[in-house]
């Protein structure tokens, strides 16, 4: 082990956690136009300090959207390369009034940091930063590396797609790390080996040419929230199975051996529904267990449904339209294209009389399972027990990183991912927080890692 | 007649027009707080004018929201009292970017003009003043006038219900006029002579304590905005008839000679499709024309569905807690208290699991039918008749407006409702207006009617 690297590490940590918390400073939320500003500061941040570091090569690669960063140090002749991915964009803070402390405003409280974006991804992405600089700090890189980070993440990341595409050949690498997941609970090393994809769309329904009196047009008028109600109330039923046709065809089911593992985790289901959902019960496809239900089985969630008139107090309206957003999870066996065609052919056919209705894409991404039988798993199994002194389980994740698949289809590798958010880290939520421990572990993790890998 | 007032009201129509815009500019919006000190202005611009014009006792009067503006001209012994009432506070002007001009820049096209307000109620208000004005220049006033505007029609009336409540004597009187309404079709003079009333209510419904990521929790954690959906889906069939128990239990059917009547009025059910509302069908219980649907059947409406993700773009989140809007009218035979109780025992029975529900009141008023045989809707008929050269009909209005019940139990005295809007105003919509000449007629057809009354 590099001795000299993991003692830099230790010793980085108040400069490390300093910096994140100006790279937290940043409301870099990528599906908000009025923030692409400062999407891109977010970016030139990192680049800044990628090239302070000692990498390479480091750029802004411009797309249609935000731009990618990259950087490279390709001088380990015979070592593996890594290709290093995070993610510099946020989710949209809303809803502010139920963050303790603002969410641009990084705050240290009970051994966490809370702030948009903590873990998800500006904190893990800094693990990975942090790794590289105690490792450069300490003599020549073990292995060789690519960087690259993308500002699209939350909103479907099609210029990285678009760029894998175009250009895998300045992308050459051996495994991609990315750090963008959690640990199954706390303590317990975990390397996430499946995530789901998703298709999420806009269903739109018309119904008069403009917004009309309720009092006057009550009774003649079609209303477009209730028939976007009756829409949604039978995409659903209230068992929690999704009702379009077809959709639960072809998935391919977890293993016996990955279903038995799923057991053994250490999952309590009444904990779970207690501290980390807070609702009286827990919902979902019946005959599934929570974490088939989340990891391996296809859902769908309405987000918001906008339209009308939604400020406090009343108006009398019936809106000429209504919006839903929806959203399908998809596992091994589906894929985004044909979910998004029964979808439509399913609301069109379900459409209530007097209203038009659209159905459309706004951002997909493909389901994924990475294979474990390779040396880039194994080290990072190795790595994480070194850190933690405790075996590394294998779990999925029920969200979507769609770049894995891309890194699988356009550059032929696998993807190790190696994540140390918590459960209860309230991503995509208030009060978003990381914890400084798994802070510090990840970047010791990343560096054992990398170590290992150039050994 | 006296002719002195109708060649001043004649002569006066361009400063009529001018103040008219000056009222308009005004964005009193009593829904929205930020508009408070707004609602006042435009209280305060009614006060001036009726102190300008010679009106005497003019005042404010406070209320637990916006105030009342009074004042009183009481010389004509022997004569009828009539209680003038209009309202100065206007709908949100939301969606924005439907309107051509905007809202309240008030803007003259094809003689009309454009603002929000601008017939409901702003315009009908000031015939009111510029009536009592034209009186005042062309000598002593023939009836004795009380003059009473609110500033929260728009969002329930209550000041103005607690004042009548109260103080009943200082509007002692013997018939309210009310210049709210419209004509049935373009020239046709027309009395409404009954009014829905009607509950506004917010439906909200909470599953997950905070909100969470969709693609860690979709398949267990209860969706609030499928849920609500689910609940809204079984208020009304898809035939638009109302599901909730006991709802259409005890109404009183209009009389066959009212129904008679509304089939001998000019009405084109395609046309009004068409040209008024603007979809490919309408809709509504099944059974019943356009107008008893509108005027003598309940109806429930969404009006909106605030909470979670609305933004452009996506966010991939299961909310905490999703909000409806939604209203009911009520015809006679029903009472808000009663309608409220049936709906929020219905949506308890048919609550989904995993969420709670709370069903809350925001405001409702009394449906209410007005007596045509009196002098005083005698005297409206006739001077409509003059203005107009047309028998005036007697319609139903499928709105609300709450003080007409108010003045039947406070004042025990009859209301006269003489409107002057026309269908296609886009009332509560975008690009609302009020024709010009409608505004003159107006105006005209209430010194008609005081003079007949004083006569």
């Amino acid at each position: 082990m590099p001795k000299s690297a993991l003692e830099f590490a230790e010793s980085n940590k108040a400069n490390a956690l300093a910096e994140l918390k100006d790279f937290l400073r940043i409301p870099s939320i990528s599906t908000l136009p009025e923030h692409t500003g400062d999407v891109r500061r977010a970016a030139q941040f990192v680049a800044d300090e990628l090239k302070r570091i000692g990498m390479e090569n480091v750029r802004l690669i411009e797309t249609q959207g935000h731009p990618l960063v990259y950087a490279d140090h390709l001088h380990a002749a015979g070592k593996p390369t890594i290709l290093c991915y995070g993610h510099y964009d946020v989710q949209p803070p809303d809803p502010l009034d139920e963050w303790l402390t603002p969410p641009f405003e990084p705050t240290e409280r009970d051994g966490n940091i809370y702030a948009r974006g903590a873990v998800d991804d500006k904190g893990q992405l800094w693990m990975e930063v942090k790794a590289l600089e105690a490792l450069l700090q300490a003599g020549p890189l073990p292995v060789n590396i690519r960087f690259l980070a993308e500002g699209e993440e939350e909103v479907g990341g099609e210029g990285i797609a678009a760029y894998l595409k175009e250009h895998p050949e300045e992308l050459k690498c051996d495994v991609a790390l990315v750090c963008d997941t959690e640990l199954f609970a706390p303590d317990l090393p975990t390397l996430c080996v499946g995530l789901r994809g998703m298709i999420y769309t806009e269903i739109e329904v018309r119904g008069a040419r403009t917004d009309l009196h309720s009092g006057m047009y009550g009774g003649a008028a079609p209303n477009p929230f209730v028939a976007l109600s009756q829409v949604i109330a039978k995409l659903k039923d209230e068992d929690g199975r999704i009702l379009i046709p077809g959709i639960y065809d072809g998935i391919d089911a977890p293993t016996a051996a990955e279903l038995a593992a799923w057991k053994s985790l250490p999952f309590d289901e009444e904990h779970y529904r207690e501290t980390e959902v807070g609702s009286s019960v827990l919902t979902g496809e019946p005959g599934y267990s929570v974490l088939e239900r989340t990891w391996a089985r296809p859902t769908l969630d309405v987000h918001g449904m906008p339209g009308g008139f939604t400020s406090a107090g009343a108006k009398t309206v019936i809106p000429a339209k209504a919006l839903a957003k929806v959203s399908l999870r998809l596992v091994p066996g589906m894929t985004p294209a044909d979910t998004f065609e029964k979808l439509k052919g399913y609301v069109a056919s379900i459409a209530p009389k007097g209203v038009s209705i659209e159905v459309r894409m706004i951002h997909s991404g493909e389901p994924i399972v990475v294979g474990t039988d390779n040396r880039f798993v194994q080290a990072a199994t190795d790595a994480m027990r070194a850190v933690f002194a405790k075996e590394t389980v294998f779990v999925r994740g029920g969200g979507s990183i769609p770049v894995v698949g891309d890194f699988a289809r356009q550059l032929k590798v696998p993807t190790v991912m190696m994540g140390f958010g918590l459960p209860d880290d309230n991503l995509h939520a208030p009060n978003e927080k990381f914890n400084l421990s798994n802070f510090y572990r990840g970047t010791e993790s990343i560096v054992r890692f990398f170590a290992l890998l150039g050994a």
